[in-house]
């Protein structure tokens, strides 16, 4: 049974579910496949384990408890304060695994790929960051990233496989946002729009700021990966954004742009009833093409596929030359700490078999 | 780059679709992706072309020429006689792939990947046998079969990516029959049963016989290998399967089979009348259960997104422990030749990425 090394950065919900798959999955599958995950080096934004070979299972269940105890990976015994990740890197190749939501990693990110290294990216900044940094990151088949449109939803390795059977893409549709999906839809329920941020934002559907989801830019990054998977140029700048609060509300707290959300209550219930009115309704909508990528709040027939959407599901609809009269979809709940760790898990097999013979 | 040595068996509409699939892959993308599929050998039933290194592509190209103009690869001037495809395996391991719809081939197959050839299928047969011939056939990851459900759907690797992440299968359900599709679908527009069928019987969306359609048996082994890929040791005969047409019909010929049509349409128009009565339609509906496996026709809501299918649309929805709320599913058109051909390749393309780095 092979050894397949993997350094890990980030420790939060994603990379905490990740670390457990990966225990599950070299305890129950790992013989029957002929190889097991070693974890060589695990990292949060304070701290890290390091190993020469692997970190014991006892050590990785260790630091999930401290972790979910509110501690960091400088906290466990075996931890230690970390400087910079980049020294963690072992000499020989590794799977590089990015859980984190930084940015500015990009640079670093290319060296490792460079160095031998393979990347899988729950991480959606590196690949929204400038077209040559994508390019030189996918180039080659060096770098994965399933998890980042779509969570564990087949969303890239579909549009991957398209394309490698010689499809082209003539447009790809649909709603990419679990928190923004839940909104609408608490919209059509009668809710008010602040009560509906608020109970997403309660539920942990939102980031910590909520104008992260509502100024429509993560959704953007999600319409550029495919777009720029599909071999469309394009920068995040030429992604047309419509956001779901006025420039008023951009410079408040947190705290203040809470109390301010019921202002915006009576445009988006006016909004929704002159929809309801002709049998539509109100969803946050993608649209990929190779001209055009924009994203924003759009008003759909109730019965069509984007308008049947209820809570957090995503959908995702390829129209291509040969799915050109019918095209082919992939639908399900987007989001979530459990089915993105196994989108990124699912990419880490994929490499780990094409290296098992080597 | 690397020469993947490939023996392709059938060379109907799938076998002919793929070979021109191969030969624009290896033109667009072998070169960036490091690999070519070389053909050391091509089988239709009477004849065979083969190669010590590869058959070149102006000879493919005039066997897909030949079998268009009604001839056989024995009619093409390099090809040659065909007793058995089995002496067409070279000594070291190769791609094997079927396209054929043959039964009975079962034991040359295992014995070809127990000598360490990798077998891709489009043939469902195979799978739908004895359950140990499935066992020994996909122990190892030795045998891909994307193309058996849903043609170029992404339901086999969705399937599997599920199952290797740890998920399990609680219940698959959905509708895995264009043919049945279209008809029930025509049904719907107040479309005769018996003109439906000879409708789908011109367009070649039926078998030559199209009681191998309405039987349900197509579907019954669909079903069955995904039970199977589930983990759920079941045999054929051990799914219930509703035909739909009754068993005084069954001694027919084909000719008098279809004169025979309309005395079923009086039945199918009352069956579907009482269902749109009640907002309700027909659709041929698979389950899979750990431990129920049944296919027939079913009344459904319209507004259901089994009921929402239109014409050869397939629908594969996965309820599992992590998508237990809200499933995954996948929809999009699951039968023609070139949508499985596309299936077969992407198969071909993830053995070869596999086999790169030996």
């Amino acid at each position: 049974v092979r050894r397949i090394p993997v350094l890990q950065i980030g420790f939060g919900g994603v990379g905490r579910a990740l670390v457990e798959q990966v225990l599950h999955f070299n305890e129950r599958l790992g013989g029957q496949y002929g190889f097991r995950f070693a974890y060589t080096g695990l990292a949060d934004s304070q701290g890290a384990i390091v190993a020469d070979e692997r970190i014991p299972p006892a050590v990785l269940l260790q630091a999930l408890a401290t972790k979910q105890a509110g501690g960091s990976l400088v906290d466990v015994p075996e931890g230690g304060p970390l400087n910079d990740w980049r020294n963690l890197l072992t000499p020989s190749p590794c799977l590089l695994i990015d859980t984190t939501a930084q940015s500015g990693v990009e640079d670093a990110l290319v060296a490792a790929v460079e160095q031998g290294h393979r990347l899988v990216l729950a991480n959606k900044k590196p690949l929204a960051a400038s077209y040559d940094t994508f390019r030189v990151l996918t180039t080659g088949a060096r770098t994965r990233y399933e998890a980042t449109v779509g969570a564990g939803l087949p969303v890239i390795s579909t549009l991957r496989s398209l394309l490698d059977t010689g499809d082209s893409i003539q447009r790809i549709e649909g709603c990419f946002s679990g928190t923004l999906g839940f909104l609408t839809h608490q919209l059509e329920q009668g809710v008010l729009f602040s009560d509906a941020v608020r109970d997403a934002r309660q539920r942990g559907w939102t980031e910590p700021d909520p104008r992260d989801d509502l100024s429509g830019v993560d959704v953007a990054r999600k319409a550029l990966i495919l777009a720029r998977t599909s071999g469309f140029q394009f920068e995040l700048s030429d992604v047309t954004v419509e956001s779901l609060y006025p420039p008023t509300l951009v410079d408040l707290s947190v705290a203040q742009f809470m109390d301010q959300l019921p202002v915006l209550d009576d445009h988006y219930r006016t909004h929704y009833v002159s929809a309801a009115d002709q049998a539509q309704t109100l969803r946050y909508v993608a649209h990929v093409t190779a001209t055009n990528l924009n994203v924003g709040l759009a008003t759909v027939a109730i019965d069509s596929p984007v308008g049947s959407l209820r809570g957090p599901d995503n959908l995702v609809v390829y129209h291509t030359e040969r799915y050109a009269h019918c095209p082919l979809s992939v639908r399900g709940p987007g989001a979530g700490t459990e089915v993105t760790a196994s989108g990124v898990l699912s990419d880490m097999i994929a490499f780990a078999r094409e290296w098992l013979s080597r």
